[in-house]
């Protein structure tokens, strides 16, 4: 048997089509001492990869792509892990076999999926990066109240479906941004109190403000962009906004991300903009785990996710989420 | 005898010009039950009254101009006060006599001046307005711990000078950003570590890499425009950016304040941006100025003035301090 990978073929300018990636073909690689061999059964696409496509990201033309995953371990050779163990990495990259080192530093190299929680996939989304930043990114930086306003952009995506819910469990009113009726359907279905399609709205700043009156009290943005400067105009005193994500604007050159400069806003508001990146809370992940896996027992959490199927489909699935264009966390099964 | 006022002649739009106010002529005013009747003696010029004077801003043609500054008594109908005493308000007005009313809800309508502390201007300076924007801007948000590097804009200012001096007093490396060599010697003078001209830099952004190699950790960011986004392209995993003013951008009409948008560099360094304004803290005034008062008397916080002289001279000053072309904290001494 053969390894395949899909290796980078052109960095990316502007909106990333399938030809940036070529499929190959390898040796199925051998684990050393310390190390795991894990064959791949689902693959995670996510936002934040679009940046690493970038020329001078890190990724050089031939580099097997990044990307996150869960996998079946086939090989052991450390004593933490043994043959048939489901593992959830970050460091899977889009091939069906990979080599994976548990203990080198970093926050998050191997984690073991248990399959009394949920399917193994699960690792992915509501149990894994896009639930934990979900959850930090609402607890720790937007901080809702009961009483607050909270909106959240990309609301109908993987972070987004849960930040919303979880600010309602925290008694804020949730007002959903997403590109698609059928996504602010979902997220009315989870208990967003009102949502808005950026793509149909004619002045979306004037959309936020008349559905919160009394203006944004947080705000998980993960889009960036115009949508984020709509939101920032209806900030309202004491604001928090979390800064998640940039999906809206993440195929332009960096040099093209402009747009109003938020000095006035925050001095009138006095609100806080915060930059978040989950791996800085991974240290809490077990207290985020044991919430998350409650609310959803109790149904007061709900997830659903876009499949894909087949190794070959990744590059169109992540093309597919890049632009919006899935329903739910986009998952590859393979 | 009579009063004289400076009144709004005409809305401000760009660079404000002596012609914006009209000296009349009117009646010295009454005051009522609970009120006092100052002569001015100091009054201030700050950057955030350039605001103010933007149509819709508040301010109709022909009302008397707002600004804080010193009075005093002349007649108290309030028990608290009697003629003779000092007193600082925000609310007497570009006038020779003011009618204030202490008790009226707000955070600062009258405050008493101890003639023990400094001269009565203090009170406009470091023991006041500016100093506890500097302390609470500094302390509260920019947070600077040992080892952080500080970028103090708007250095020579009133607020910037003493924002400067106390990063350093908390063990930081200050590096401070003005608009001419003598403001940068004086804060030299003051033990900031490093300066930048950022009228003579080639490129705003490299010169503060080149003096910030391990980043920006905190920033007291007073104007906003391309100094901000200059400093923000430079700023350390976890920095803290104090917004306290936009004297930079304070000429142009809002939409026009347009620059980088900061997701990129807020999730890259999780960074948090926030604004601030000196009333929110009001409740602290009394701890702080223990503190100030404490470093004064230790020699270890110096302060400038720049005084101009004459009632007739307050848009003069107004318009001096807007360009950038004060010494220091801008008074009018009448």
């Amino acid at each position: 048997m053969r390894n395949r990978q899909w290796v980078l073929a052109a960095h990316a300018r502007g909106e990333v089509g399938p030809d940036c990636w070529t499929l190959v073909d390898s040796d199925i690689p051998t684990p050393g001492e310390g190390q795991i061999l894990l064959r791949t059964q689902w693959l995670s696409v996510d936002p934040f990869m679009r940046g690493r496509l970038n020329q001078g990201a890190g990724l050089a033309l031939g580099d097997v792509m990044i990307g996150g995953g869960v996998g079946q371990v086939v090989e052991s050779r450390h004593p933490g892990w043994k043959a048939g163990d489901l593992v959830e990495s970050p460091e899977i990259g889009w091939q069906e076999f990979a080599v994976i080192t548990p203990d080198l530093p970093g926050a998050s190299r191997a984690n073991r999926i248990n399959p009394a929680d949920d399917e193994p996939q699960a690792a992915l989304s509501w149990l894994g990066m896009p639930g934990l930043t979900a959850y930090f990114a609402t607890m720790e930086i937007a901080r809702p109240q009961p009483g607050d306003t909270v909106v959240v952009s990309a609301a109908g995506g993987a972070v987004g479906q849960l930040a919303g819910q979880i600010a309602k469990l925290a008694g804020a009113r949730v007002v959903g941004i997403a590109g698609s009726e059928e996504k602010l359907e979902w997220c009315r279905r989870l208990g967003f109190d009102a949502t808005i399609d950026y793509k149909k709205s004619p002045d979306l700043a004037e959309d936020v403000a008349r559905l919160c009156p009394e203006g944004v009290n947080a705000f998980l943005d993960g889009t960036g962009g115009p949508i984020q400067d709509a939101v920032i105009k209806n900030l309202a005193p004491g604001a928090r906004v979390a800064v998640v994500g940039r999906v809206a604007v993440a195929n332009d050159v960096l040099d093209a991300d402009v747009g109003p400069r938020l000095s006035a806003a925050l001095i009138r508001t006095r609100a806080l903009v915060q930059g978040f990146v989950v791996y800085d809370w991974w240290h809490r992940r077990d207290e985020a785990l044991r919430r998350m896996k409650a609310w959803r027992t109790a149904g007061r959490l709900e997830f659903r996710e876009d499949v894909v199927q087949g190794f070959e489909s990744v590059p169109t699935a992540f093309v597919r989420m890049m632009r919006g264009e899935n329903r739910g966390k986009q998952l590859i099964a393979l």
